[in-house]
């Protein structure tokens, strides 16, 4: 983790930390937010890509790296690929959103079209494997990519004083693992929690049936958090966080709501979910909690979309 | 300037610069946004209400503050006072935004309601200060509001090194000539633009003619810049500003929507103002300016009524 730090410092963001007096009050706690929205890619993905793409071998790097995510990881590994001089290649299905498209194609990134399907993007990302020689980094379960993603939480320990408690959100689990072990390594008192959405529960159920059950049919507006987790990821939610809370769809938007409209800080709806977990009694009837870190996952929403203009 | 500085450095933000490689591609510059829309209150208005508020002698200030003013200036003062323990009375139009009333009483403020025309806030102003002895803050032609403002850029400049210039959006001035004498005093070499719409440009007619002419029918999206320059901030933009570049509505939204989309900086339509400038032709043609700080002044925007909503 530390080389991870170290590796990435010349080349992301060392993020701002955000309070709101407001926020606070609502919370009852002291909260600092992590602005991983303002990282570069506008998501703490670039982190967990940046370290996978310069933990390669020359020889390997020089064929290229391929994902199929339609999600921040896309943009993010099409950036870090870029920023080594190696293609990159993003299978993406045909209904990927306009704006995680083009900005993947700003990246420098080859998008390789497919069906909106796991096996469809599979098989995609297997041929392009087969005809190029690039090796595949998956978005969260890769050790690299765990390890990228814990640097943020590194940051926000070296940056706030005395945190009793970091929450993320979580949907594979990268930077909820990766945030568990930058706490076991650097600050162990920390207590770490994760929020999730009731629509895409897996993490919260796995962890009640002690064995993990995948997501099969999400239903949230948080899109970076529909994924199950993975073999790396699950063990370390399992033994390492301390409490997955769920929240409604209500829940996210109105907490994307508040960070927007009280602290400006323009999330996208994954990232309200931590926030929206801080807010419900259930954490707030958590004692021996003081000071609260929230890592704001993202900012890449869809202007045109915005969740509540619906609702209207 | 300097004691304007150390007297708000306990209670305001500090607030982050931001940077992004793709807004300094699309300006061929180094950008450097000084990120005042995380400010308390979402805008830099807070520094020069509290510099203002905090200057008042202890008898005087107990009788409380007034203004009239329906934007950042009225939460900004609420809010100031009420960290004081003085009473704040907020005198609005009618019209008045819900979330800027919304902000006023959240901070404490007593809102104080009038007619839409300057006539009548002026009117309501003078009879609450003949009521109660508070004294009148005025949102820009102030002493203390101004040097207040200008510590946003006394900041900027600690936090970037080799700045070449600086630009603001200007309204009533009170940014632009708080920057002007916190570049004077701390980096005389840094040059000081403004942008202002075109559509309510008595800055540019003014510096063009050589003397104050005032905004008689502004019509701007950018609701903070509705405003003529004042006795005290004309005379200082007039001969600290290098030039005041004026911009379309058009590209004043398109700026926005840039902020918000590539960098998730989520600024209101008169912080835009100085980011639009700085795409235009006239600004990109001036020489000998590589590295550019931007004054993104406040972020407090209708969620519900987004000015590119209206367009598609």
């Amino acid at each position: 983790m530390r080389r991870a730090a170290e590796r990435l410092a010349p080349i992301v963001h060392r993020t701002p930390v955000a309070t709101c007096a407001t926020l606070d009050r609502l919370a009852a706690r002291s909260l600092f937010f992590k602005c991983e929205h303002l990282q570069k890619c506008g998501a703490f993905k670039y982190r967990g890509a940046s370290n996978a793409v310069l933990s390669l071998a020359p020889d390997v790097a020089a064929k290229g790296v391929v994902t199929h995510s339609s999600g921040n990881h896309a943009g993010a590994l099409a950036l870090a690929a870029r920023m080594r001089g190696i293609p990159a290649h993003i299978v993406m299905p045909r209904n990927a959103s306009a704006v995680k498209r083009r900005a993947t194609l700003d990246y420098g990134g080859r998008i390789v079209e497919c069906e909106p399907t796991q096996a469809a993007r599979e098989a995609a990302a297997a041929a392009v494997v087969a005809e190029t020689g690039a090796t595949l980094i998956a978005p969260f379960d890769h050790p690299d990519v765990i390890a990228g993603q814990g640097t943020a939480a590194l940051e926000l320990l070296d940056q706030v004083p005395e945190l009793d408690a970091i929450i993320t959100p979580v949907g594979g689990g990268g930077l909820t693992s990766g945030t568990c072990l930058a706490v076991q390594g650097a600050a162990p008192r920390v207590r770490v929690f994760a929020g999730e959405p009731k629509g895409a529960d897996d993490a919260a159920r796995s962890k009640a049936a002690g064995q993990r059950l995948p997501q099969t049919d999400p239903r949230t507006v948080a899109d970076g958090l529909r994924t199950s987790l993975g073999d790396l990821t699950w063990p370390i939610v399992r033994d390492r966080v301390e409490r997955v809370i769920t929240v409604t769809e209500e829940e996210i938007i109105a907490a994307m709501r508040l960070l927007w409209e009280r602290a400006k800080l323009m999330v996208e709806p994954s990232s309200a979910v931590a926030f929206a977990a801080v807010l419900t009694d259930e954490f707030r009837a958590l004692a021996g909690i003081g000071r609260v870190g929230i890592v704001l996952s993202g900012g890449n929403v869809d202007l045109d979309h915005l969740p509540w203009s619906g609702a209207r």
